[in-house]
């Protein structure tokens, strides 16, 4: 018996109350239950991002949601100015290019945040800017971009903010009001608990002028529709029901814990995982630390592939690599969504006794220690 | 206690196994695991559609399959030629406007099926035609088209047949290489018998060549880096993997029963069906009936919009009504997927029941008793 444990950043874990919401009989989706449950979903998610923006769900993986974001509001000689730290800050500008719209690309090294000075500096001298494309957590670094100096960049220009939160928001913390986001991308299989399948576009009242006013090149993920459909709870094409239904669940559970004990939880599993990885004479890293999860830089005479099968493997606990040139380099261990400190000891005391056995120098139980004294503190 | 019993043409009825598999634990998508799931899906989708095309599996909704037939393949000079004989015909036709894409938008009366000898004109009288796009069962008429006459006139020809199998494949008879079918788009709630969420597209070699010359407009759609990553039974992006282990699921409920003997069960269905409402005096409204959906013409004197209330509230069966210009005229009758000869006994005396309420001469019984005479014959 292997009892595993999915540490990675999305799919996260999913509670085995939400997995029971998915096998509760099928219902027809043009129904008053049916909006009954988005109605829910909707207002719920509203209060988790802290946002009067309108809620969109679409029935694909979190990048449709992105592509939407584009598609509906650039064009027409807007361009976009994208913030590039890694391989998710790359897709907005991927996404630009696969459409053909302008955009400038903001290269940021691996592992750094993003400078909100040069999105003003950037904003200012080209006025043709309509939308600046951000990322709350870079999931490929670990960085947990400012996304409150970047919306307070933005305010007061004419462009909107863009944020990708599929892997932060929910976890990370966020305010959308507050922060001045305009276009909030979640996905279902992060910090929501829930498996893939579902992606959500919350969008204020100024990006909801330029999706109005867009020269659009869409069809499925045409967010006028969209947002003409969410006003009444609705969706233009079949929506994921099932997924809607568990996504139900899986806010209740949030807002029972309360979305700020939410935050705390995510903050602290952060901490006592950057502790243990530290206690072990590894360092972190992102410039910004997310989080949600944390990428540990292993030391030269470990493979970091080996790593990761040993974790797996011998230990049940599945992390992630690293990505591109980062592959072997790092470790990207998630704590968000249904992850508890329990969780953390496990992958720490994983982490600890699979090092050892490929030949690195560490304390036994050094981790552990760590991350005990963190939760101990709180 | 009410017992619903689920009649629409999507969402149709999930058998509990297929609910349970998606109650099962989370798993990562970038595994072995997964990809062994999206290999036996892909192989038994080939099976079960008589195809040697690559399989492409998408989280999103049938239209996103839609839109992906459209955008990899038009462009660049290459004109459509769309067969709309109801709403979601219609649909190729919106799909291609949304995105400027020329094309010859052939109207069909509803009702009537698409006349294969326009097909094989148009395509004389304009070479570049590259793509013919057609509906296997168009769900709002209930008529199912004649792919296989639709596909002897596109054969010969340089253009491709793009069939939207949404609502029939799997339960519709359909030979995907014999009838020159190019691309066959697929939704998993119909007569795959799971919920909404993934959409399937098989591709021929013929459309493959087309996609990899194509002037794209995609990026989450992109069928070209799709078909690549289908090769080795990956994505390119997040799949819905606990919706591709229920199909799976589904898949091996279906070849357990075997294919031939699923289509010979939906004509059955279909049959007692028709034989039902036509005892009970009404037409059916198809001029080329469905094997997974029946359209039934409802007496002038029946409000269909009550019908369909009643039908639901007091007898617990719940049907579709008309769309368009059919609202309150015809009643959509699913039997598609999950649904067996005891459902159809349940809807018609359901229906006659109900119809007997709304002051409508039907003799009673009358219906269940032309449906018992369809099973006893088989």
């Amino acid at each position: 018996m292997k009892k595993a444990l999915l540490m990675t950043p999305g799919p996260s874990q999913v509670p085995p109350q939400v997995l029971q919401a998915m096998a509760e009989p099928i219902f027809h989706h043009r129904t008053a239950e049916y909006k009954e449950l988005q109605s829910e979903v909707t207002e719920r998610l509203k209060r988790i991002f802290f946002s009067s923006g309108e809620v969109v769900v679409l029935a694909a993986s979190g990048t449709g949601a992105m592509e939407a974001s584009v598609v509906n509001v650039l064009g027409g000689g807007r361009k976009g100015l994208s913030l590039e730290g890694g391989k998710f800050g790359q897709r907005w500008g991927d996404i630009c290019q696969a459409f053909g719209y302008e955009c400038e690309r903001v290269e940021i090294e691996w592992g750094k945040a993003a400078n909100p000075a040069v999105v003003a500096e950037r904003l200012a001298a080209n006025k043709s800017i309509a939308a600046v494309y951000a990322t709350l957590v870079e999931t490929s670094t670990g960085v947990e971009n400012d996304i409150r100096a970047i919306g307070e960049a933005v305010a007061g220009t004419d462009a909107i903010l863009v944020v990708d939160g599929i892997s932060g928001a929910g976890g990370s913390e966020l305010r959308f009001d507050d922060w001045g986001v305009d276009i909030l991308v979640v996905g279902s299989q992060k910090a929501l608990m829930m498996p893939p399948g579902l992606a959500l576009a919350v969008v204020s009242e100024k990006a909801r002028k330029l999706i109005e006013t867009a020269d659009r090149q869409a069809y499925y993920f045409d967010l006028k529709k969209a947002l003409d459909k969410a006003a009444d709870s609705d969706t233009p094409y079949t929506p994921a029901n099932t997924l809607v239904r568990a996504l139900a669940t899986s806010l209740r559970m949030i807002e029972g814990e309360g979305i700020e004990a939410v935050f705390a939880r995510h903050r602290l599993l952060a901490e006592a995982m950057r502790a243990g990885a530290q206690a072990l004479g590894m360092k972190i890293f992102a410039e910004r630390p997310a989080a949600v999860v944390t990428a540990i830089e292993l030391p030269e005479s470990i493979d970091g592939s080996a790593l990761s099968k040993l974790l797996e493997k011998k230990f049940a606990v599945k992390v992630a690599g690293g990505q591109e040139h980062l592959k072997g380099r790092i470790l990207r261990v998630a704590h968000m969504g249904y992850c508890s400190p329990s969780d953390v000891i496990v992958a720490l005391s994983a982490l600890e006794m699979a090092l050892a056995e490929l030949g690195a120098k560490v304390e036994p139980s050094a981790a552990v220690k760590a991350a005990e004294a963190v939760f101990a503190r709180a």
